[in-house]
């Protein structure tokens, strides 16, 4: 029926005519929008979008101006990149203007990288981890059984997630609880991260999987809006059993250099002749003006505008400014981690022990490095597609013979989906599995919270065996690689980054796994790097300095920055620990620095406290101290991430130089006292 | 080929009637391993046995004197809780004296409750949470391809284990890589614990499922050796894709009193007249003699009898027994936590937004007492079979839509394997998702590690929104269960624990959810209660006390019976701090104790840490202190749990009153010098 007014009973339901015309319109906001962030999924958007208008528009039962209606039917996005479709949909269903997809992926916007059912009226619920909404459906349709309500319940995924076991879990139980008002969707555009979903990890043939597991399967195809609406209705009357349909689609829809093109799964045009093209492509003669374009890219310019006063507005002020290469002197090279974890791959790939795996997301976590200039180490690359549990107890099984598996993906898929495997087949077993926690941090970006690993020391570390290392550049994260990879005999984890980072390590810093570092900040000097000596804590010699900063990761570079803005603003000595070994940490390193300076200041890039209490325990139970000790804590603030820029987020989120120079100096103070 | 001297090349290979025969021996002794033990798995180690003896004794090539002979046939028992069977297939080829199964489950025994590979020669792999075993396989096979190696792999598996979305995702991987060394063996004996699999969560058609999944099916019935060994030279003749054998069964076969019926699933046989009619079914007329049997059993009794000396030794002595109800007065009743958590949900199931879902481990954590007696709330108990990631995200779903969704299993299953959708799908959207996280600790007993839950605290407590309470008995477990599930709006974790301990808190103690209680010793009484007086933190007046003991959970009664024993021994004074609640958790009552007292000890049954760096966190964090404070903690020391006891256990891992008690004094001392 489309649209509802659930207090009149009005109803607004497109023709296929104007169904064709919408999706239109929608595939255009939905490429401009990500064209204007600068970042997203257009693949399996412009993919969805027919059978998306469809649902919206015509066949599901909603009300945009009572948004929690109970009669209305859900619509649960599984597949979470497909966000902008979704935006676009509410949208033009009347949740909120569709100018507001512009703002997409931006700090505070609505719109965020993957949906958030707590920001944006009309999203059912949050999502971005593939494989759970289907579950969430089933959970639905269950209390609409409950309440005696007769609502449909929607679910759209895609042909890659089903990979995921947690889908065949959702299946079954769907099949059991004869759910005939749940219609999962399948977006079969045949394409994810890595390439063909057949070769991947083949999903075929998925209308028998499905009909094995209980399920009512009806194939069309996913751009016929007639096919879509005859499916939609045929599902109405399938009984005692769910109903998939399995919606067969071109990637990239619309879009003539996009269609059938594996990169442009998560990858934004990012030339005016793109996007130019793309509008063209999907409008034709309709196509907006170069004005008409113009205004709205504004619209995204003219937000930024708006929240840059709001971001800087949270760092704390100095006498001038500080930040990375804001001036003439003090200069950094930035490079991301992954990098480094990429030349790690790269050098010691060698070792015929080492074999690689990849669950989908395998170039922008760089452990393709691996084979890229080295053809002849592909039979030692295996791909699981979007499977992390499987992944992780694969490896165990390769480890188990001998092997060296590498696992790599982002860090929440990496540390929280696979907990229980790691902790039981590898860690309870011993095995020598290493683990490339890739895009820890909200530096991660316009993702969103749920790509943005904020947890994984804390799940890693409390596990018995793990050894876990937090590298702070791009060099020292080649090291520590290696160090964990082949050093390491037993579980490693290392946690790395997305977003580049200030360089602040050379090939000849030290580097020994388990021994933290000490960092000092002798002089400005033209090279930041040159501004600052490194030795091994357990070199070096108490300078009664009035702060320790204890950091890892991609902080320890923020915490010489703050060493560096204590000094100038206000003649401090900091010493800095790069605890970049965090499980076994270096003990004496803190408990040193405890007794000969008195303060210490965790900083975390991660749930405040992940890193901070383990420094704290480790000070807690160490006896005597001859006075009093202070310490104070930055990190995350026990919430979620979100959308923005990496470094907006860094500020925004309190994880900055700056940042910890203020808690530096107000916790000092209040010493003095 | 069955055994075979990877030196020598000689083999030894039952023929059928041999065969027939063996399995005979091995389910008596697999019976009388039980018997012994006292608890494990009868039903599904009596329904494998046929198979398990075909494949160790006939089909597979592995070689007892040299375990990891490269060239081995590789059996990988996915169902963990079938461990007996193994022991007893493994003890018959020659790995270990037959007579060492006796030691089932039992403290330091190789014959773990759930195997353990580091521990027993011949067990391929560490299993006992269910679905990870075709993963491992697979890792083995892909080894095995990659150096060229032609040994075959075997996996079995559960009908049950089935439900879990791991092995969907490890069998669509065997198929990509064209397994064809792989054979699948799934005992279909038709029952898990909760009833029967089609009622549980139907895995039918399952010969449909795995062709969907582009897998090989033959089926046999599982009790024939001919069809057996007939199934395993087919599998061998299949190319290009892996074999399930799908081998029909009957649970608690041979013993007649259990076949076919549920309850056997995992309950021992406990008195002798039940073994010798099992016996009697299994041997017929070449059953063991009484005296016989009497030898057998006296193996498990000698055992016992050394052992004990080497628990008892773990314990710090003191000038007299101070051991719960070891003396005529200070008696204390004894009840388990999960008593109190199904007290509870009888309680407030009459509430309508109340619905339980069951992870086929529902009666032994209590769950049922939502509707034992209430039939009328039946329709809100959803049964998901063992898939904790779709329990978790269903349960989202019916939150969503007002539901107060109560989830409950192991403490593992219920934090760690859903982990990722408890992040993503209930912490992020922050709905009102209760979780009942039963078997915390140690003292979950014979089980072994895989069951004893050590690391909920910190995985729960690291998540945003979360809410947690760990009580300190079966009383304050109802209150606490209520408070969280009724009380606090948003995810909530109840932590409780397996086996009885001892009632400290009475209907009228102070329970305010977020406020920890002080508990203070007064004098010996006949009522160990009696002995003590509680009162909310935030009124008590303090006394100066010589030491804080902060603790959750069973922990508590440790450490009032610490207090009593450091009272008695040493004239200390010891305030206790209740912190049943662990997040939010109370910071005043920790502040107010270092300030007051001046040594904390902390007492977990978790990974030390887990709750003792929180509190050290909230320590170091709160600014100064006007002295300089100790602080120590007493909790598992990152390792995993093992078989035994459970107070047996609780000494071991150093987790009794007498261990904090030593603590406290030596950091006493330490701090006096």
């Amino acid at each position: 029926m489309g649209t509802v007014n659930s207090e009149t009973g009005e109803e607004r339901k497109y023709s296929v005519e104007e169904l064709r015309e919408a999706a239109v319109e929608l595939r255009a906001y939905d490429l401009l929008s990500i064209f204007a962030a600068g970042s997203g999924h257009p693949g399996g958007t412009l993919s969805i979008m027919d059978v998306a208008a469809a649902l919206y528009l015509h066949e599901a039962r909603h009300d945009p101006k009572n948004s929690t209606w109970p009669d209305r039917d859900r619509v649960f996005w599984s597949a979470g990149h497909k966000a902008p479709a979704l935006y676009v949909c509410l949208a033009k269903s009347g949740y909120f203007p569709m100018e507001d997809v512009l703002t997409l992926r931006r700090l505070d916007s609505r719109c965020q990288g993957h949906p958030h059912w707590l920001k944006c009226d009309g999203v059912e619920i949050s999502s971005g981890s593939l494989g759970q909404g289907l579950s969430v459906a089933v959970g639905s349709a269950l209390a609409a059984k409950l309440d005696g309500r007769s609502n449909r319940v929607y679910c759209i995924m895609g042909d890659g997630e089903q990979q995921e076991g947690s889908i065949w879990e959702a299946a079954m139980s769907a099949a059991q609880f004869a759910l005939d008002q749940l219609v999962g969707i399948v977006d079969c555009n045949q394409l994810q991260i890595d390439g063909w979903v057949r070769d991947v990890m083949s999903v075929d043939p998925l209308h028998r999987k499905y009909e094995a597991f209980g399920w009512h399967v009806i194939e069309i195809d996913g751009h016929d809006i007639e096919q879509i609406l005859d499916a939609f209705a045929h599902a109405r009357a399938v009984k005692g059993q769910p109903t998939v349909i399995l919606a067969h689609t071109v990637k990239g829809k619309g879009v003539s250099f996009m269609e059938n093109v594996a990169k442009w799964h998560g990858v934004a045009p990012k030339k005016r002749e793109e996007l130019d093209q793309g509008l063209n492509d999907i409008m034709g003669e309709n196509v907006w003006s170069k004005e008409e374009v113009d205004r709205l890219l504004d619209i995204a310019r003219k937000y930024e505008e708006d929240i840059r006063p709001q971001v800087e507005a949270e760092v704390p002020k100095f006498s001038r400014d500080y930040w990375w290469n804001s001036g003439e002197r003090m200069r950094v090279e930035m490079k991301p981690t992954r990098f480094g974890f990429g030349e790690a791959m790269a050098k010691i790939g060698s070792d015929p022990r080492i074999v690689t795996i990849h669950a989908d997301i395998s170039d922008s976590i760089r452990i393709t490095d691996f084979e890229k200039a080295h053809p002849e180490r592909r039979d030692r690359v295996i791909s699981v597609g979007i499977a992390e549990q499987n992944m992780m107890t694969v490896a165990a099984g390769l480890a188990k013979e001998g092997k060296i598996p590498v696992a790599g993906t982002y860090g929440v898929f990496a540390s929280g989906r696979p907990w229980d495997q790691l902790r039981t087949t590898v860690c309870y077993s011993n095995l020598n599995v290493k683990i490339a926690g890739a895009h820890g941090g909200v530096s991660v970006g316009a993702d969103g919270a749920t790509h943005q690993a904020l947890e994984e020391i804390t799940l890693m570390t409390i596990l018995p065996n793990m050894h876990v290392v937090v590298p702070a550049d791009a060099p020292e994260t080649a090291k520590a690689a290696e160090a964990i990879i082949l050093q390491v005999v037993g579980p490693g984890y290392v946690r790395y980054a997305r977003e580049a980072t200030p360089i602040v390590t050379k090939a000849d810093t030290p580097f020994v796994f388990g021994r933290a570092n000490v960092i000092r900040f002798r002089a400005e000097a033209d090279d930041f790097l040159d501004a600052f000596q490194t030795v091994l804590a357990s070199e070096y010699k108490s300078e009664d300095e009035d702060v320790t900063i204890i950091a890892c990761g991609p902080m320890v570079p923020e915490a010489m920055r703050a060493a560096y803005i204590l000094h100038q603003e206000h003649g401090l000595q900091a010493r800095i620990v790069n605890m970049h070994t965090v499980k076994p940490m270096d003990e004496e390193a803190i408990t040193r620095a405890i007794e000969e300076t008195g303060l210490v200041v965790t900083a975390e890039e991660h749930q405040v406290g992940g890193f901070g209490n383990l420094v704290a325990g480790v000070a807690a139970r160490t006896k005597n101290y001859s006075t009093p000790f202070v310490m104070g804590m930055v990190g995350v603030a026990d919430r979620f991430g979100e959308s923005g820029s990496p470094w907006d987020l860094m500020k925004k989120f309190g994880l900055c130089a700056e940042h910890i120079a203020e808690k530096v100096k107000g916790l000092l103070d209040q010493k003095g006292r």
